[in-house]
């Protein structure tokens, strides 16, 4: 995720870092040739002229608005929830922690050790989402048996909130008022399972295929057209116009494209490592441990 | 369902397996002729000039807009729900699972035969929703006499989530605790029916028939009306643009269509199949016990 | 509600059952009226040239995109949230039969008895809906004091679930747990008067009046003036244009209409018979109890 | 709020009360005189030809689309949220009533006495949404005591959930299962509470202010720039389309306002004098009171 | 915010404050001075001729109406979803106290002093999401020691729900049914924290970062090419027009931008200041204390 202050309206414009020119530049500069090419050849191909005017556009234009405006807000709608997500889920931490300071006594729980569990569950699901090796988490967490242990499971998270199931039930056993602790405290473990199926849903289904094929293909041949519609109406001023309509289409489905995969890691997609660091500090802070240093602002703003 | 790995932008241009072009060539194919057809006439029929220009579509565009606008987002708004009343299932089969493990000892309840129960539900939900039979999966679940019960019964999720509730009910009666314990595992027997009811809802009530009937209506008449309004204007560009406008709106149609029946097993449809399997791999690992292999992938890319 | 099996994209097109074609023509008819007269006149009115081309109605064309638009959103909302609390009617019924039957023994409640009163709270509310009587369906069901004392009041769903309640309470009284039975059961009483209140809500507050007004307007104001804007341009393909724009919108008027009204009659609404039969159905099943047999499909595919 | 019956589609063009209309005259007139000035000028302002065809207005009305939808969906949105807010009071207060009746005993509460209460609340929102005085309805519920008290606090309907939160705290006290019996009614009190929030949230925060002077700003720009513009191309037809153009967007501009303060007492706001009416009929019907007749229609089809 | 009493319709054309007219002055003159230039200049750039008409503005027009539509509703949802958590946090805060009030008797809990903890949580939370130091507030609240707590924690106001929830759990141990308080009071201390969670989710995770840049470009880029595409159609009018479409675009930029950041301190943001005022005034009529006066209306109708 990309975090900038506010600049001037004038700057703005000339903004590098952050942007997704960088990254559809080798298409703008196809679409550039084909702009010039037309220019130059008034518009002909092989010496016969492309009987084209501006009048089909708008016709592609209802599509074209169709497709964009709804890859982007699925895209965006994922992205959101996938955000909301994990907000859940640091409240939920939260939560459970301070409930479990508040009703069960030093002696039925050890309160450090189920706080790192707790952070080692959020560190797995982080993995689990962005298919990375959870090893060097757990191993500071919790040390190495609990790597081996992890890595012998599937559905790490799960299993890791099943195994604090069984330690809070083991906690309020025979404690008075306990069943009602233990209901009490199941319920946040509840949150944070459903949290784990919404994360795998938005990761193990993304926008039905066809949607991404029918927009792409609907871009490029707008914009491959779209010099011979131009060329006998704006003459020189083709290309520029040419080029700027194309980079406004690919520039947004490319942001859709990043925006949709929520848990992948460019540079649009969630701060996952930023946001599980937070939720680390805010449940050590809460037992009264010292708190590791906040996620590192990577470079061009960049916060992983 | 389609997951494909992402691929250069230039490979996507020409990608068919997960596009919807296969199933409408027929429809284009008779668009191409009658565009091809009138630039050979000049925009003639039957020696009749037809006095068509650019001017109407436009106006046919607005309704066009909202017609497709509105059929695509109400059916991915379908699909959407449909995938996460998936994702509730697999949230509540986990939680259940894990709470009847840290909550009932293993004399009150046998858990490995419980877990094959609510496993056995999920599979009755999915061959309801596609109107296949259960009987495989219900033999190797839980015997034959549990096809022959099933067989006799209407609702047959619903009756499973009633017998599983009166087990549960007994395993509980007279443990310490037992009533509360009950009251924890009835939430999510009730989080089941509620995503059984809403899968239902979905199957059982289609978007409006004629709201599909005025699209299609529209969709065609545009579509067979546009290389008479283009021939006077583009001449010989009009074989491609007629078919590209139409390989546009028609494309969106089929793929509308598609999502908004989730439960079918068109290519683009959920991945039921591979869903209970997620489902029944999870709970059988919390459980302990082996598990079975994921769903295979299947021919260009799609996921039953 | 009408469900028809898919059919080709041929035969789709000449579909007339389920189409709100039938209920429009008396409009259409008029506008190919207006057409055809302002073709044979040229244009002119009473010998005066109408001075019309097709340049105003882009600009009517931004307003109506957002009357329709909004329109059809607004209804389809109604008819979506209508069926989705029948839906919870559906789920906290069987789950209200289902717990009754697990947590009361036979000797405190009639099982039979409350499943009736259950089913019977259903029909009433449908028939307050729609304003019918439900004389028939409650003698059917709880013989005829119940229907006397139902027409003794006014809000008769919600009397119904007090007194469902009332029994829930009595027949829990003294029972071991009983307190907590009686509060799991309450809770679905409450995700029935839930229901019963949004069903009221939606059938009580139609969307505001005027926008009806004021789409109406615009679309017939549209269809009058379009065939003295389109002659000029068109020519003899004025009144097929003319009509075809004319039926895009009004159908869709007459779509929204009825689907806005989700608990009316018409063709399109939501065919609430058939889901009292499901829920009495499903609730009789529960109770193992013979099943009436399913609602029958009407003719021209329409579910009442 | 204007509910009338639907109408035949041609008297439908023609209706006047519950249009707004009659409201947006003067500023119709305005662009009336305007259009006329245009034509009876030539399009000309102290007969310097005025250089505007209709090319630049489809500019301004892609600001003007989105602007207008905009400002609609919020409006809407919000009538929405305050209809399903009272939607929820009155399903928590007969909820609220019918557990009192059920699960405590006459001599503990006085039924008749706690209804009343929870009656004055509704009306003590309404009153305090709509800025009115509370006496009367107080003074014919509760006694002229009440009004005294009501009158020297600040947040009547919240103190008055605090009473009542209280006077059902005492009733349980020392009830066996009474604890729980607390808890059940204390549920509803925040649901109650929860809506009052609700409510006071949509009454005090409206739609952000720039808005609407944006929204505003473009709308009569628009219409009085835009004889000028029709002049050139359709002459005599301008005034009748300028007119109506203008009549679509300042209507709709008109309705949103109306809409977007749902509590107002505007012709289209919410009837919350009929609402709270249905409340008090459906509470004193469940405990057995005589009902106060309906609320009336006013003229025009209004409903206060 | 910025709340003013609904003028006139004429009046509201003028309006000075609550405009963002004035913080978009300078872009504005900008474009002016480009318009003049090209209108002096007849289209041409150090005398060639820009070879501009309107034909390439609508298709450029697609684009930014998804851009600015997109942008403008992501931004409002957030200042919707920030408005709704303050209205939780309110409802939450009072049913708290209400609660403790009418559930824990005063010998074991200083109701006076509860609610003064629970308003700096108020507090504490508004300073964090402003940035601003909350040691006023908490001096006159809490005394000078709540100060020096607060600034040795990080994540304050969960640190002092931490608290409250450790006082609560005190006050309730040993009371009859003092466990089933407990709970109660619990719901609502997660009420509040699952509202910190989601107000840290609006203040940390911005709309993302590279929608902003293509919007900002897109504006600008279509308001410099404007004139030279007006100039040679519509002449002596383009400086008008062009600055009246560039002040529509680039206005709802600048509010979308204001609204987008809800909790910060520009004219349109969340006005936090009255509403912590409004919470702990509530709260404190609650407790019987004295209010402290109403939060003030600021120059040009804002409120803090």
């Amino acid at each position: 995720m990309i975090i900038r202050p506010p600049s001037n309206w004038f700057r703005m414009l000339l903004v590098w870092n952050g942007s997704v020119l960088p990254s559809i530049l080798p298409q703008l500069a196809l679409i550039l040739a084909i702009s010039v090419a037309a220019l130059l050849g008034h518009g002909r191909i092989l010496g016969e002229r492309v009987p084209l005017d501006t009048a089909p556009f708008p016709l592609l234009g209802i599509s074209l608005a169709i497709f964009l405006g709804f890859r982007n807000n699925a895209s965006y709608q994922r992205y959101l929830e996938a955000r909301q997500l994990w907000g859940h889920i640091l409240a939920a931490a939260r939560t459970l922690t301070s409930q479990t300071l508040a009703y069960l006594p030093a002696e039925r729980l050890d309160h450090a050790r189920f706080a790192r569990q707790l952070v080692a569950f959020v560190h797995l699901l982080r993995h689990q989402l962005r298919g990375t090796d959870a090893g060097r988490d757990l191993e500071r967490l919790q040390g190495p048996e609990a790597v081996a242990l992890a890595r012998a499971r599937t559905y790490r998270p799960i299993m890791a909130l099943n195994d604090m199931r069984r330690a809070l039930q083991e906690a309020c056993a025979g404690l008075p008022g306990g069943a009602q602790t233990v209901w009490m405290l199941d319920v946040q473990l509840n949150n944070l399972a459903d949290a784990v199926a919404g994360c795998e849903r938005i990761a193990g289904t993304p926008i039905p295929y066809p949607y991404g094929v029918l927009l792409h293909r609907t871009i490029y041949a707008y914009c491959f057209l779209l010099p011979f519609g131009l060329v006998h109406a704006i003459g020189a001023a083709t290309p520029l116009i040419a080029v700027f309509v194309a980079y406004t289409l690919v520039a947004l489905e490319a942001i859709a494209q990043e925006i949709g995969e929520p848990f992948g890691t460019a540079p649009n997609c969630l701060a996952l490592d930023a946001m599980s660091r937070t939720i680390e500090r805010s449940v050590l802070e809460l037992c009264g441990q010292p708190l590791p240093p906040d996620a590192p602002v990577g470079k061009g703003y960049q916060i992983d």
